[in-house]
Formats: C-alpha cells, structure tokens, sequence
C-alpha cells in the first residue's frame, strides 16, 4: 500500500497507513493539529526546529460556539435517536429493498421528520428487488464420514444470488485461498466444483483499529469471487463469512452478478470444508434458491431544515434506511438514520435554524445496488455546486472517534472548533481520506463536496455486520448518543458557519 | 447461599462462595494449603498467631514424582489429545445418542484404545433417542407490525420437546421473568399462550469465575419451564438461551418431559419479544417438530490398563462421548474423551503402568437422560468399593484451574505433591465440593468414590455451549495439552499412590 506524504507550508502531517472500506490513504488531524502532540509522538529531528511558525488558531463567532454547546449538551442526555432505532429494529425490523418493512420504515421517517417540521420529499428510486430463498447444505461425501451420515453445513446466500435448483445441487467441493491459488487451480482443477474461497478476516487488524482494511482484504473474495469462479467453469461459489466473531453465524452482502449461486459459509464450516478437503474428497448438497422479482418503486426519504439566509445550500446529514434481511439493521444502520434526525430533533429542541439548509436524508438500496444515491446525484446534479457538505454514518453505533472526511487540510483546519466543542464526547479527530468516507454520499464527494463519515469505534462492527445479530441489543444508548452528538453538532456547525467550508 | 466454615486440627480452610454446575459449597486449597499464602491474602488477625502447626507436608516416593514429570513434560508437547477432538468432531461430526455418528464414535474410540493396548469393552445402554425435526418461528401480531410483514424468531427445540403438529400452532405470548412471575400471572394470563420465560445469564457472572453460578439460575428455567407452564394451561414454552454470547445464537439442552411444546430462542429474540410484549399483544406463529423414537441401544465404551499390583482397584478416567446435535461437541464434550485417551496413550508411550487398574471412560446419554453412567453405576455395583477414585472433564477445553473434587480435606492434602508437579502448566488448585462435580461420576460420588472434575477457565465456556458454534476452533491446542496433563498427571498419581486416597 502506497501512503503518500504531504506538507503545505504551514503544517507537516504524518501520513498513517490506514485504510477504512474504500479510503486509501489517509491523514490523521487532532484538534491539535498545528503541531505541538504530533511532533511527540516521533524523535525530533533537526527540520523540527525550522518548522515555520504555527497559523493563528481559526476561530467561530461566540454565539454560534455557544449554540454549538447547546447542541452538545442536549444531545448527550437525549434518548430521540435511540427510540428510532427501537421503532425500526422491533417495531418493523429488517429492512430489506423492496419489502413492506422497508416501506413502512419510509413512511415512519417521513413522519418524524413531518413531526420535526421539515419539508419532506420522497423522492423516487427504482431498485432491484432480490429475495432470499431456501438455503441449506450438507457434505455428503468426506473423510472419515460415519455410514449413513451428513454433515450440516451453515450459510447464506449472497445478494443478487444465483439460485440453485429448488432441489438443490451436489458437487465437489475445491477449497482456494486466494485469486492467485483459484488461477492456479485453473480450469481443469474448478470447472463443475463448487470453489470455497477460504480467506480468514484478520481480527489482529480489526481489535487495533484496522477493521476496514480488515474488511477490504476478505469482503473482496465476496463481492468478485462468484464471477472469478463461474468464468473457470465452477458450478458454485463459496465465500468464509467476511467477519471477525465465531459464533457460527454466516455473513451476507452483495455480490457481483454470476451465472452460479454465491453463498456465504461461516468461519467454523470453512475451517471444517477446508480441513476435510485437505485430507480427501469432500463433496456437498446445496440449496440456495433466491429470486430476483420485477424492479421496484422505492424512495429516498428527505427532510429539508430551509436555511434562514442561504436556502439553496445545502448541508446533507444522513443514514441509510435499507438493511440486509438476516438481522433488525440496527448498527447497519438505523443507527445512521436516527443520528441524522437526531439533528433535526435537537434544533426543533432548541429552537435553531442554521443560516444554510440542513437536509437530512434517509437512503435507500445501500446494501443492493445503491440505487438511492445515484438518483439523488441525477436528480439534484444542478444544484450539486450548493452542497456545502454531506455526512453520513454508516459504521455502527460504537463510540465515535471523530471523522474521516474527504475534505481539504484547509477544511479539516477550519473545523478545529468544532472538535474542540465535541472534545468532552470524543469525535474529536478528523481522519483526512482521498475517497469518498461512505458510499452514499460517494457520488457527491467525487463532485468535490466536502464529505464527512462519522468514525466510530470499529473492533466489533464487522462481529455482526450483514447477520442475523445486527439487532438493537447491539447498540448502547450512551454510545449512541455520542454518535448523535458528533453529527449534530458538526452537521449544524457546517450550516451556519459564516462562510461555506472551502471544497 | 449458604456457605460452611470448616476447620480440623491441623489446618483453616477458608471458604469461598464458588458454585460451579451441582457444587453448593466449595473450599478452595492451594498448593500451599498450609497456610501461608493464603494468610498473606487477608489482614492478620490474633487468631493468626494461635493457628496450630503446619502439618509435615505430604510426600510421594521420589521415582513416583519422578514418572509424574515425565507425563507432565510429555503430555505439553503431544497432539495426540487434538487429532483426537479433530477427528471426533471434524470427520464423525454431531454425536446424539441413537445417531450414526455417535455408533461412528463409539467404534472410532474403542478402536484408539484397542491400539493404546487397553483392555476394551462396550456395555450396553439402552437410551432414549430423541430426534430433532423441523423449527421455526415467526411474530405474526406486534405492536407497529408492517403491513403484510412478520418478524423471523431464531429458536431450536429442547431435548425432549414435545413436537407441535408439522404446520405448526400460534398462540399470544406472555413473558415470565421468574417462575414466581409464572405464579403471579396465574391460569388466567397463562392458559392457551406460549410462555417466554426471560431470565437472563448473568455474564458479569461468568467473567468473574462465576460461570457456573450463572448457569445454574438460569438453567432451571430450561429444565422445568415447559412442565411448569403446561401446570398452568400454557401451550408452549419458550425459555432464554442459557448462555453468555449475542450472536443470535440458540442453546439446546434438556428439558424435562411436558405435554407442550419446548424450545429457547435467541437472547436477541427474547428481547424483541419482551419488548413487543410490554408495548401490545404479541402473537407467534411456531414450529418445533420431533420425535422420540423407540430406544436405541448404545454403549460405554471402557478401555482398561490393568493395575500390576492391583488389578481390582480402579482409577477412572473419562469424558462423554455423545454431544448434542446442533455443533459437532467440540468442548462439549469430546475434548473429555480425548485427554481421558491421551492418559491412557501417555501411559503407552512413556512405558507406565501404575499399580492400580486405569480405566478409561467414553460416557453416553450424558446429553440426554444420563442413562450412561446410571447403568454402569448398576453393572458395576458389587465393584464400587474398588474405585479408588473417578474423574471426568466436561467443562471445556481451556485453560485449567485445577480440579474440583468432592473428597475429604484429608484427601486433599495428600495430593499436594501432584498439585506441585502440574504448577508449570496451571491446573494446582482444588476445590472441595460438596456434590460431585461431574454428572456422569455422580452415581459413583454418592457412593463415596473421590470423585474429580476438571476446573477449566470457565469464562466463555457458556458462550458455546449446547450450540452450532461448538466446534473445533474453540480449542486451543496448547490449552488442550495442559488439561490432559493435569488429568494424566492426577490419573496416573491415584492409580501409583502407594495407598489409595482415603475415602
């Protein structure tokens, strides 16, 4: 991995080799960032002392950095966002595109945020509508096999699978451990066996704070390896479960279309399929039926806080509205959804309106296609020059450490108020990245709008990302509201800042 | 709880309140029982200084220490224990009693401890054999309910559930937080419903040593729950999973028999359901189909090295063959069987035969009615004098402790010099228990046999327990390796004692 160093003349940062999902090389600011706890942490050299003199700290209007407290303060103590995630975890639950849960979820938020006084649109998106079918499996054929028996086998079917047969189908199992092994495999080793890409999520990386590049390192043999597999003849395609727990729980996710079923097996039947298979022949039954149904007609939803001055610009704070079916979707991501009308809530509380717009959307399809922001990028293109930031959270509900942003350092400098006011909850770090920090607001970001993910705490989220157990226990209603905090408080501190953050 | 003080002539005992499974009252000695370690862990009070002298500490002729080292530093560079557990789990799979598998691991066994040149036989068990069906569970009415939408309820069936008709039944729900709950309720809130009884595991409990304690509140509810409902007219129960993990993950174990339906949910399911069920009706649509199908015959297998001095006094060895159907039993309990074997193969290797008959025991039907050890407690009944002592692992595979023992103190401190040589690898603490400290020794307990368990880190024993995610990977070779030295190292001392440990 590249990391590219940087200085501009007024500060030196230290480029640290951290990748979050799609961030490829990022720069950690502190709210100290003009020098003095950075210059700590490494031996000093001669250039330190001919470093030029640190910049005079930004600063904000008092009255704004008191309403920014304001904010601060009542969000830490609020239990708005936390019933939000209650209501769309128990009440209405998995969320999936195209199902009445997600309906009724879009007709919940645009409700609350009517309740907020916003001006709600929903704003239409046509989005694929894939549903899960049957699934289970079986070794059939194995090692060491007790007459008359099987052996189950846990999994899932990846979004936009292929399905099986409704019988299901039985073949040999070939275990790859990489693009490289399956190439080496070749055609005559793959064709008519289903493959089982056997990559183990790397916890070390994700227990100390690498849990993104964690995820990029596996979640790739999930997203490509049906196809890889399918184009050397394979009749199936196996992926161990892109996460770091071992509660044999199976993990979903999208998956690029193949003409061979995609399945997700569990970190404890890969190991299992692996070892057997390393000692003889391991053939499998496998059911993975699934269907793909007519497109559906589904919706953004969005809520407008008009502007009192500058109500063609706009400051975006938002979630995604979809989940994956297995779990409620509580930190993937109602969370997301509640802290964006979190921020409404607290000005409807108390009595603010920012100078600029501040629009809070609740996105839909950003576990399938990811539909919703694409229309939103076609529908609001002419206005694209008046978005003066967007965030999302899309990273759990943990507690939050800041921000990664893919902003400028003039930008990031420009906001160390805000983290100063957000210091005593945490969040008080921006990580600069060179991509889009999260995917709904991608299409934005590449447009040059300054782009904000929230940056949670991330050793657990990939324990229950895309299953079964991505439910509201997972969330701590404290943790939450720091998570409601950082949002609102940035969210609004970007609407009325005196001049729009430089892009 | 009750907790006993005790004293003798020579030595105070302290007593702390431990329970771990059946074990009311337990005493912990260190291997430094005469007294001052654990005086330094307390003030010093007068009494101190009026305590009686220690006692000449217990010895054992040196060529015996000797032998026991050697086991020591062989059974922590062995894998034998390991390719044992792969092979019960991996290659025969799930064990339930009446299943190809478990015949598989009854043949699989006799024949490791045929080549370890034992003596073997299989005695028969007749046992019942129960077998799991079709499970499944929806909320069908709930407050805020989606249009046209139900919500998926992870669950699986009690051993011994009495079956629902193949389509399934649906009734109301109501939630019991104790069986004093139950009783407030009464036949008139209890009748037709399914009772959720939602008793939580305590897992500040069990990361504090605490596992068992833990296990025992809430396990009652498992066990009794169904019978006490269906008292009261319900048509179902549904009980918490007994366990300490939040993977969405359900625990099965014995229930006893009912006239109604039995099955856990989900600790994540238990909570949507309870808060549901204080918002409005909650009404659940279930399927748990079984069946009990006519007795199986099945066996203990007993493999013997015949003592050289004196063949009719036994020394058992043992952990439980059968497992439960959802994992493939891995700490639960072949890790048991594989260190009762890797005894027997370190007595091979290391050209030891002690002077007492070693026997080693694979147990059945532990999981279910526990007619293994009742039967050979009958078999064996004109030859319960002779067992010098009986011991069994089933309480995982990490790192032990020591031994839980229900044995005098004067036995006790007679095994300080063992104690002595498994310090290197952990496992020289014993605690005193009033109950035996294994289900399958317990016939034999009650009969007076010392009778040992080994006290394993019990922290995430819980998390895995009686669930799919029971497999392999839970078990760390190098952990494995001391638990079979701390039961090879004790087997092999009780079996070459000059006398046997007084009764």
């Amino acid at each position: 991995m590249s990391c590219e160093q940087r200085s501009s003349a007024n500060i030196v940062l230290r480029c640290f080799l951290i990748h979050v999902r799609s961030v490829t090389c990022l720069l950690v600011l502190s709210t100290l960032i003009t020098g003095s706890v950075l210059a700590q942490k490494r031996p000093r050299a001669d250039s330190d002392y001919e470093r030029p003199q640190a910049p005079a700290a930004p600063s904000l209007p008092a009255p704004l950095l008191q309403e920014l407290n304001l904010i601060r303060d009542a969000a830490l103590t609020d239990d708005y966002a936390y019933r939000q995630v209650a209501h769309l975890t128990e009440n209405i639950g998995p969320r999936p595109v195209g199902s009445p849960q997600a309906q009724a979820a879009i007709e919940y938020v645009a409700g609350e945020m009517r309740k907020l006084g916003l001006e709600v649109r929903l704003e239409p998106v046509l989005a694929r509508h894939w549903i899960r079918g049957a699934e289970s499996a079986e070794l059939v054929e194995y090692p060491g096999q007790a007459p008359g028996s099987t052996q189950k086998i846990v999994l899932t079917a990846l979004g936009g699978n292929h399905p099986t047969p409704p019988e299901g189908m039985t073949a040999e199992v070939v275990v790859a451990n990489s693009f490289a092994d399956l190439d080496r495999l070749g055609r005559q080793n793959v064709a008519g066996k289903i493959v089982l890409f056997d990559v183990v999520f790397d916890r070390h990386k994700a227990d100390n704070g690498y849990a993104g590049e964690a995820y990029e390192e596996a979640v790739v043999y999930r997203a490509l390896g049906a196809k890889r597999a399918a184009e050397l003849g394979a009749v199936g395609s196996l992926v161990r479960s892109v996460g770091g727990a071992d509660y044999r729980l199976p993990h979903t996710g999208g998956s690029k279309a193949a003409e061979i079923p995609a399945g997700a097996v569990t970190s404890e039947d890969a190991d299992l399929i692996a070892h057997l298979a390393s000692q003889g022949k391991v053939r499998m039954h496998v059911i993975l039926t699934s269907q793909t149904a007519e497109e559906v007609s589904t919706f953004n939803v969005i809520g407008d806080l008009k502007g009192s001055e500058h109500p063609e610009q706009v400051v975006i704070v938002s979630g995604h509205l979809d989940s994956w079916d297995l779990g409620t979707g509580a930190i993937d991501d109602a969370a997301g959804v509640a802290v964006a009308l979190e921020t409404a809530q607290l000005m409807q509380q108390l009595h603010l309106r920012p100078k600029r717009t501040l629009r809070v959307i609740a996105w839909i399809d950003e576990e399938n296609l990811g539909r919703g922001h694409v229309e939103y990028a076609k529908a609001h293109a002419a206005e694209i020059g008046q978005h003066v930031a967007a965030m999302e959270s899309d990273l759990g509900a943990s507690h939050p450490l800041g921000f990664r942003a893919k902003i400028s350092a003039e930008a990031a400098a420009r906001l160390q108020p805000v983290l100063e006011v957000l210091r005593p909850s945490g969040a008080n770090l921006i990580l600069l990245s060179s991509d889009s920090p999260e995917a709904d607001i991608d299409p934005l970001a590449k447009q040059g709008v300054p782009a904000f993910g929230l940056l949670q705490d991330g050793r657990t989220y990939f324990n229950y990302h895309h299953t079964a157990a991505d439910t509201l226990d997972k969330i701590v209603p404290q943790e939450l509201r720091e998570n409601a905090t950082a949002m609102a408080v940035m969210g609004y501190a970007l609407a009325a800042m005196p001049d729009p953050l430089p892009r």
